[in-house]
């Protein structure tokens, strides 16, 4: 079996699905997973991949990437609802509508774990840490879906991008000597699609970014050299 | 006692605690709460009384109304986060920050239960049905989140306040002969409030459908006649 396919109906994309180790010595799930001998699915998805889920019991956790969650219309009209990065989890819920699915698309290349949701409640069951790890996940998981909200609520395009730049820098930005670096391939098409704008305006924003020394690129990913300062100039 | 603060020194207002004993009988987690004789309070809100949480580690139940979610930035602007309504939490997590902080207001009479986090974790631990139906809870959150998130992500107030109404009408609608009626005294202020909007463009909007007989308004509540029809209107 070389595809994975999360919806026979619909799906889109033929994810191929890659037994990854690298991950399981560092991620609570997969530690608690091979504890308890659940079974689970390690794959990849690479940029642009797109997962379906509009009628499994699935859970899916994010070892490593960044993905966004969209709701899809029959009209074919598209909702972005969040954007997961790394332990993040999406689909742990029955979902059952002819009017829409969701969707998440990789926007950069991630590693993603999937299991039954009976299973994922059969540990809770009998492995009580678990239970409550699990609980912790999700008051963390809706602390960071108002952070997303919060993206969408400013009106202005300069200030939900400025806000996404931050976003992105606390989940995926590496520390280094002239600021936090995103490590995150993403382009200004895909930077419009999450706030609702358009490529022309992103471009110009990021040049205004540039220009005023906030931020600088480096081999396309960006560089944020004070995020503090950055917040302040337009949150303050 | 007679009142009761949520934050010392930043409380807008003083919240009557009135022990209310009538949803004692049907809520789940008055039930789990009396079973394991966990000490809780009850108490209600009037319409735009406000609580504010910003460093407390207490859990909000909503026992009855409606409530919404806002953060509140040290220069006083607002943003609306999520829409609560019966059974929803709020303020489960530690919260710290000198930028901001978060505060629900009541736009209808609404009856909470208050209980320390410390003490929920202390029933997951003890009692195991209580923590499959507290993830079960978690998750459902996730899900009702997400449906606040698609309000504000279309683009057309028009389409944000018809999924605005349809999402009130599933949470707080009552089936009578003529459709379902929305058992919420909430202003047209209010529903601008939510949506982003002003409260002129929300009565033109709320004229139009009551011209083209989609709502119509009794006792100034409202009540959708089909709510298939007004989805299939709006988002086909």
């Amino acid at each position: 079996m070389n595809n994975h396919y999360l919806n026979q109906e619909c799906s889109f994309e033929k994810v191929p699905k890659n037994i990854v180790k690298k991950n399981s010595c560092c991620s609570p799930w997969l530690n608690f997973f091979n504890q308890q001998s659940a079974e689970h699915q390690i794959f990849s998805l690479k940029q642009h991949d797109v997962l379906i889920f509009d009628a499994n019991s699935t859970l899916y956790i994010i070892l490593a990437g960044c993905l966004i969650v969209k709701k899809v219309f029959r009209n074919r009209k598209k909702i972005i609802l969040n954007l997961l990065t790394s332990e993040d989890t999406f689909g742990h819920t029955q979902f059952a509508s002819s009017h829409f699915y969701y969707e998440v698309e990789a926007i950069d290349v991630a590693q993603i774990v999937s299991i039954e949701y009976s299973t994922i409640m059969s540990i809770c069951q009998n492995h009580h840490k678990f239970s409550v790890f699990f609980i912790d996940h999700l008051l963390l998981c809706s602390i960071k879906a108002n952070r997303f909200m919060e993206i969408i609520s400013h009106k202005s395009i300069t200030n939900r991008l400025v806000s996404l730049l931050l976003l992105l820098s606390e989940h995926n930005g590496i520390s280094q000597s002239n600021g936090i670096f995103l490590n995150l391939a993403i382009t200004h098409r895909v930077l419009a699609q999450i706030i609702g704008s358009n490529r022309v305006s992103i471009t110009r924003i990021m040049s205004e970014l540039v220009q005023t020394k906030l931020i600088s690129i480096q081999k396309k990913k960006v560089i944020i050299h004070d995020p503090i300062l950055l917040s302040q100039r337009f949150f303050k």
